[in-house]
């Protein structure tokens, strides 16, 4: 039987608790099987029956009753869209423990419902995000890497969360390689691609015009695809970046290398709002994330949507159940 | 009876003829009606039935019958994939008198095939694209705009052929006042739309992030609105650019000022790779184009989509008729 997802907490003054309890009435009857690293007692103030588990061995007998929860009490009660530093330890202790039981072999997955850095900064955390704390956890040897995935696209960018500035300034053939043998690694081991094809993106329009717009694509891209090449990689481009998303050109790849954060999430987002999931590649298990943050605004309203959180937890299932007879335990 | 559409002979080296020839067989039978400034030989060795006529007043009795031909004589027969810089007299002549017509309210609306710069600079033309040499023809007074539209969409963006660091560096509140100045006096004018919402894209992933992710929103973008609005504009945004373009978000406006080419065009394509027209605005005419080059690569191959340029002469024939009470006239 396949193992639980383990589900974090995320911040419980944003949307978190409603997705959980959203996904868990979208899935109970025909599974993915999960259970939530939260406070038993503000979910249940949500409206769903909850039953506490001491391990994750526990949670799929419950599931289809009542959402399973691995009980992390908060210190002070959750006000939505009002983020509590006396409940980050509660926050930061349920992405520890859902690690933990990853490494150890007692869950398939991690996904993690969105966190708000600065709430946590406030009571010492010292990560720049889920992704680096992460890292750290898991003892991964490179920086991860994000993948953007909906049914219709797999996008990973070189460059993340920079002034468009910047991310240019800070695009070398070196970021390109590690990142596309990340992903390609990643897309072998994790889900179950034989040869990986991938599409990289130029940084200009028309990816330079041969110089005419630019020469990132002649300096820093090309000799990128060379290397990973010379490594055996089955990778094309630079292609303009403009047509390189259209349905015919997504059939010719299996995940699109993009210089910049929106050059890589217009396209996902504008095919598909809802269903994007972020994955995270090159830790040494599987997680996956909800393509959204905490929703402040909206949080305690009950219109939340738990697409992406669904899909994220569809996915982390897929990739638990590749990696099955390949993951780490104990 | 609404006027007949000019539809120039582009680059006789490239896909042009074809498309000509394309777009009549779909369009005979149900208008709008048009007619090419072209070389009656060169399109009848295509296949087409062809009636050379001497004015634009013609062009209906022949059109469920025979390509109306309005004779532009090629120097050299045209060689598919070849440019002759012989040619370039009868491209630029097709442009000229195309425009003529419409200024002097023969015809309803110029349509552009495609042309090829490099072939014609050899020849001694002057201008950087079809969009200057308009704007010179017609005595525009700003540099025309650049629209891309397709039924789901509609994008205008600031900058256009630049390396994407040159883009960046290019951006100023008064190119971004001056392209959405024109852009929603288009709208109105030519588009018949009374009050144009126009959304104003930010630079940098989340619009910058209050200024944590880059400061052009900030110092360039946002006083460009304030000026927009207090000149009356109907104008939201800096929107992130990744979530504008989602089915919801496009609901909420008519056209998005984009900041850079492919912040525009990757959305465009994606969502509708073929039937993406060029309007050019600001022009005391209407002229439309296909979103697409020459095509050398396939030229005489019979395989070129004429989709696009099927979109610009319907989408012409619908701005000529918006026009028809208020459009230049002799």
């Amino acid at each position: 039987m396949a193992l639980p997802l383990a589900l974090t907490m995320g911040d419980p003054a944003g949307i978190g608790g409603e997705l959980t309890v959203k996904a868990w009435r979208a899935r109970h009857r025909a599974g993915p099987v999960f259970f939530a690293l939260d406070d038993p007692a503000r979910l249940a103030a949500l409206g769903v029956a909850v039953r506490e588990i001491s391990a994750p061995e526990e949670a799929g007998a419950a599931f289809t009753e009542a959402l399973p929860v691995l009980p992390m009490r908060l210190a002070v009660p959750p006000v939505a869209g009002l983020p509590a530093a006396e409940n980050a330890a509660a926050i930061i202790g349920s992405i520890r423990l859902a690690t933990e039981l990853a490494m150890t072999g007692h869950v398939g997955a991690v996904v993690t419902n969105p966190i708000n850095k600065a709430a946590l900064y406030q009571a010492g955390f010292a990560y720049p995000g889920h992704t680096e704390f992460l890292a750290a956890l898991t003892g991964a040897q490179n920086l991860p890497v994000m993948m953007l995935a909906c049914p219709a696209l797999r996008v990973v960018p070189v460059t993340i969360h920079l002034a468009l500035r910047h991310a240019i300034a800070a695009l070398t053939t070196q970021a390109i390689v590690t990142t596309a043998r990340i992903t390609r690694a990643a897309l072998c081991d994790q889900f179950g691609i034989v040869r990986p094809r991938l599409a990289m993106a130029g940084l200009n329009p028309h990816a330079g015009e041969g110089g005419a717009l630019g020469d990132e694509e002649i300096n820093i891209i090309n000799p990128a695809i060379a290397q990973l090449r010379a490594a055996g990689a089955d990778i094309s481009g630079p292609w303009p970046p403009d047509t390189m998303f259209t349905e015919a050109a997504r059939q010719t790849y299996d995940v699109a290398i993009c210089m910049y954060h929106d050059q890589a999430l217009i396209p996902l987002k504008t095919l598909d709002m809802h269903r994007g999931v972020n994955v995270t590649l090159g830790l040494p298990i599987v997680r996956t994330s909800p393509d959204h943050g905490t929703a402040y605004d909206i949080a305690g309203k009950g219109v939340a949507d738990a697409t992406s959180l669904i899909a994220a937890l569809d996915l982390a299932a897929e990739l638990a159940a590749q990696n099955s007879n390949s993951g780490p335990s104990t």
